[in-house]
């Protein structure tokens, strides 16, 4: 058997296409709605104003909870599912990135299953369902708004821990796609969300069994196309048609369509051992990938050589494998991402590579990856290339 | 505002897949079961017997509706409908083609909706609900295993009519996709299917309006991929790889992907062109598109010479238009499809010509497409190219 394809979520897509929500809400059954946020720039842009004039013309209730921060946090979760309670919500809206959609999801696990909201993403408990979440989409990079993950930050431990979880229940039942929603992304934001994009696809490139040959081909057209945009996008961040084609591609890099008819959803490795590094650091996710993708690459490529060489050439026209791992390199650092752990101001040592690495495996508690199976030794050493070591 | 996405049927897709009809059954309520086919295949090749098997071993009662044909008939539709009602079916299981799959939507609607059913096929009155539908595909070319569509024939007028309504409630609850589920299926048949599937691209790429380029790319990765896979699946049709790419981009080309950020949802003349053809002369759906699809293209290639480059371009690496139509027809012919009427068996002249295109516009109460407008004389003129006149 190989994986299938579901993805229920309905997109509405384009200019003012906010303009829905109401009738999108009314659509999927809400009365009552939690609108959940970020740290202001949906108030200042005025997004926030006229979701809830939207909603207010359409006579739907709500109440707001803002103060979502990058790596959302199980106390703010906490928060929102108390609110969900108290105040009879029945649908929670989303506005915002990522971190809002994930933190949404999280809400809506913790309010439908009751408990420890924190056991769903530490794996004691599986989710069994969710109050409903839709979502407005404010910036292109996690595909959450139409993938099954949602990873958090617990901010109640020390050393604090961030994790995912994948479940049907998180595929949101609906997603605006405004891509002017996007025109005030800053370049840097721009620039991580664009390798986010690549990674989730590469991510699902990379793994152990036969491909389908249209899924690859499908992850290369997509990998071309954010490298083709994401320059558009910093150059003129008001250009309409790069920032809808990348929050495009944001969105079915991440929700199964690049790993459809595979036997399995890919290695994943490099999401794990950068979460480490922003879970510890509060990296942005994105320049964390770029950091430590090549030394990742460098480091499998023996284990199948020929999966380097098609990717070469279905993106770059480049049929070297390491000159391959390069390009990728160059892209990053032609956007302002950096390729090594220094770029994110971090200075790691052994210790702080060692410590990092067993932090990854959970002291040694398990490994990661498909494409090539990785121990904290192994880890290590990608740690250690990519801090110039 | 441009179109979105909305794809919620599950996708259980790989070798063996039906296995998995019974579990699919029970996650969408299923408890009484019309099992919905077409002419005798699925019998002799055993895939009854085992998705029967299935069924009984899970518990899940079932009653069995044969004889669709292709172009499927309403008369049959009308029996399903009758059956849907006496026998307390609450769920339509249709293991065919595409036509077996729009014959149980059809059912479908009937039951739900009562009244007459071609109402809905005729414009009369809107698809407001249905029985839920799922689907085991043993063919690859009409995408209805996850498209909004269904198309019927009306074989108790004179003439006979087939028209085709579109809905969300025509997606269906769930397609298996095994694509060795299709080994057995004919070269012509494949070749039937692989033009369609192309179509259902070619269609949607050209309409008026700015395009997503993301878009575009991947309409040419889809075409591409059949391009390179259909010939490998009649050297060879018991090739996994082919079959199963193929099978994938059938459902990819119609379930709206390419279409998505575009300000509408495509061309379709060629279709209706098409339609009154296969309507009226029982022509394979697939053989009549090659038949028309170049005499189309030369007739309104002058409206949009730029579109025609991009899709040359990004198919053949050809930037003349002209040879990219002639290298579409190339391909056509290299699988054994016809590029004019003549190749359908049929011996169109003028009066014929007049005919059909007076039939295609409803005399001439309608137009048709998009990229450009075509009112009778245009479709008579399309007609007389496609006869060599």
């Amino acid at each position: 058997m190989s994986i299938g394809y579901y993805t229920p979520t309905k997109v509405v897509f384009g200019a003012g296409a906010e303009n829905q929500t109401a009738e999108m809400l009314r659509e999927f059954g809400a009365s009552r709605v939690l609108i959940h946020f970020g740290s202001g720039s949906v108030k200042r842009t005025g997004l926030l104003d006229r979701v809830e004039k939207n909603l207010s013309d359409a006579g739907i209730e709500y109440v707001e909870l803002g103060g979502v921060v990058p790596n959302p946090r199980v106390s703010l979760v906490r928060k929102g599912i108390e609110l969900v309670g108290s105040e009879g919500i029945d649908f929670i809206l989303a506005v915002g990135g990522g971190s809002v959609l994930d933190s949404a999801k999280a809400i809506g696990y913790g309010a439908y299953g009751g408990g420890d909201v924190w056991d769903f993403y530490c794996g004691k408990r599986k989710v069994e369902g969710t109050v409903p979440v839709g979502a407005i989409l404010t910036l292109a990079a996690t595909g959450s708004e139409m993938s099954d993950s949602s990873v958090i930050t617990n901010d109640e431990t020390d050393p604090v821990y961030k994790r995912g979880v994948s479940t049907d229940f998180g595929r949101v039942k609906f997603s605006i796609l405004d891509p002017e929603l996007t025109y005030s992304v800053s370049a840097y934001q721009t620039s991580c969300g664009a390798v986010d994009i690549m990674m989730h696809t590469l991510e699902r490139y990379f793994h152990q069994g036969d491909s389908l040959d249209f899924t690859d081909e499908l992850s290369f057209t997509l990998l071309r196309e954010v490298i083709k945009w994401a320059p558009v996008a910093l150059d003129d961040p008001q250009s309409y048609e790069a920032r809808a084609n990348i929050m495009w591609c944001g969105t079915l890099s991440h929700n199964g369509l690049m790993a459809t008819g595979n036997p399995n959803k890919g290695d994943w490795a490099c999401h794990q051992i950068e979460h480490e590094l922003s879970a510890e650091h509060d990296v942005a996710h994105g320049a964390g990938l770029a950091a430590v993708w090549g030394s990742w690459a460098r480091y499998v490529l023996d284990v199948d050589p020929e999966r380097f060489v098609k990717l070469g050439v279905g993106v770059f026209g480049e049929s070297d494998p390491v000159k391959t791992i390069g390009k990728f390199e160059e892209f990053f650092r032609s956007i302002g991402m950096p390729t090594d752990i220094k770029g994110l101001g971090l200075d790691f040592g052994e210790a702080e590579c060692r410590t990092a690495a067993r932090g990854v495996t959970f002291q040694d508690a398990r490994t990661i990856g498909n494409f090539k199976v990785l121990d904290t030794e192994d880890i290590y050493r990608i740690y250690m290339m990519a801090s110039g070591k």
